[in-house]
């Protein structure tokens, strides 16, 4: 199974010793690249790679169609000191805004930028959704257990998060992991992009974990309005929902949840 | 309490409905600030930010003594579209070295360089571990419950993570919480350096999650020789800490865990 790698392990239980194999979720570098140039290198479980690259860069505003990438090549690293690389092509005559990803990246992570861009960042292209497609209430509270019997590599290690993407009717359509949880909804939202539907996508999107602000704002650029988490969220995250006019709900497990904003698309 | 912010939130339970003030994790951004300078920009729960500034600022190999700095300011934002501040003074004559966090946040983060110097500092300094104390596996199997019991933060909201440094006895001598995992580690390594023990901590890092390759690296860089998680750790976790010749172990909560690497440390 791709992203699960076997390892020996010393398996202790009280005064018991067992030598076994366990199997663990895969990690490892990937650099993307856009034309020659490093944009990222983010330590993601393999597979599902070019939707994590499209997802990354259509979540930070970069890509807004597939068809603006001509051509994806990803190329396994020759030894293990170098990361995989995932070279990115564009089609002919389609802008790149290169200083929104420098001040992206200047903003969240380095060198010298004002802090006021991250917020700013933070919040931009969070216009209100509204008018969206009610959920069904009993449907949410089920898909908890829906999901989970989907996450086949979570099932082998325990140590990868998920991701999903449901349609309106909370049918669970694409359903990714990795050990990053920001990973994971890049690559659902690669998904997304690769259909047509980033940016106008609706329906629901599910995450296994906790719900922070940074995947709340994922979410909001897909413009999908609902967000479910297995976990809590923060409490940026639900100011960020409000104001992105998105349902929230947290703990959603075993039947229960608890909503923090939106409840007006609720049904039932 | 500090980092936690109460909410109204609709609980959910089957056909009942309860408007109530629910616990959230606070998450605020904060700029780290070295003489005038933002080298980052982390979404943290507030509390301990000294520590954190600290401990990220030597886990990037950026400060080895408390002495170096000689003023910390923490500035609360003015408004909610800017970041909380803390800035850090350095010490007369303390180098402070500007390139390597270039080199750092361009390998990691962005923009032209190539991935190469990633995997360079994923691997750097990480002189194996030999020699340091054993752990006596009965105080080990039965870590989970003590550290679980100081995390308050948890207990509140579910929403935070939790990080622990346990001296050679496995007495936890300090427990931070955050909404980032690695920022919970960062504050622990921050107060190992206020202590004047980061670098050559020894002891034990407990983490209340899964164990991925940077924090790994975090405890390599702070000499503390064993890791131990509730969750599972990555491939390249295990991979790390095998060649920084340390003890890892993955699972240990319910009186049992899985040992990847380092059992000769173990003792009983």
């Amino acid at each position: 199974m791709s992203g699960i790698v076997k390892r020996p392990v010393l398996e202790v239980t009280g005064r018991s010793r067992v030598t076994r194999d366990d199997a663990l979720a895969e990690e490892r570098p990937l650099a993307i690249r856009v034309e020659d140039h490093d944009v990222a290198v983010t330590l993601r479980t393999p597979g599902d790679d070019a939707e994590l690259a499209l997802g990354f860069l259509a979540g930070e505003g970069l890509l807004t169609r597939r068809a603006d990438v001509a051509g994806i090549e990803v190329r396994a690293a020759e030894c293990s000191d170098e990361p995989d690389r995932i070279e990115l092509r564009l089609a002919g005559g389609v802008p790149f805004d290169w200083s929104r990803l420098e001040r992206h990246f200047a903003a969240t992570a380095a060198c010298g930028l004002c802090g006021r861009a991250h917020l700013d960042a933070l919040r931009g292209g969070l216009e209100p959704m509204t008018g969206t497609s009610p959920i069904a209430l009993d449907r949410l509270l089920a898909l908890a257990e829906r999901v989970r019997a989907m996450q086949r590599g979570f099932a082998a290690t325990g140590g990868l998060h998920a991701a999903a993407w449901c349609d309106e009717t909370l049918e669970p359509r694409v359903v990714r992991e990795d050990v990053g949880r920001h990973n994971a909804v890049d690559k659902v939202c690669g998904w997304l992009l690769e259909q047509g539907r980033h940016g106008d996508a609706g329906g629901l999107l599910w995450v296994s974990g906790r719900a922070g602000a940074e995947l709340v704002l994922k979410a909001a650029r897909a413009r999908i309005p609902v967000m479910a988490a297995v976990g809590a969220p923060s409490s940026l995250a639900v100011e960020l929902s409000a104001a992105a006019g998105m349902t929230l709900a947290g703990f959603v497990r075993a039947g229960r949840m608890n909503l923090y904003s939106g409840a007006e698309r609720l049904r039932g």
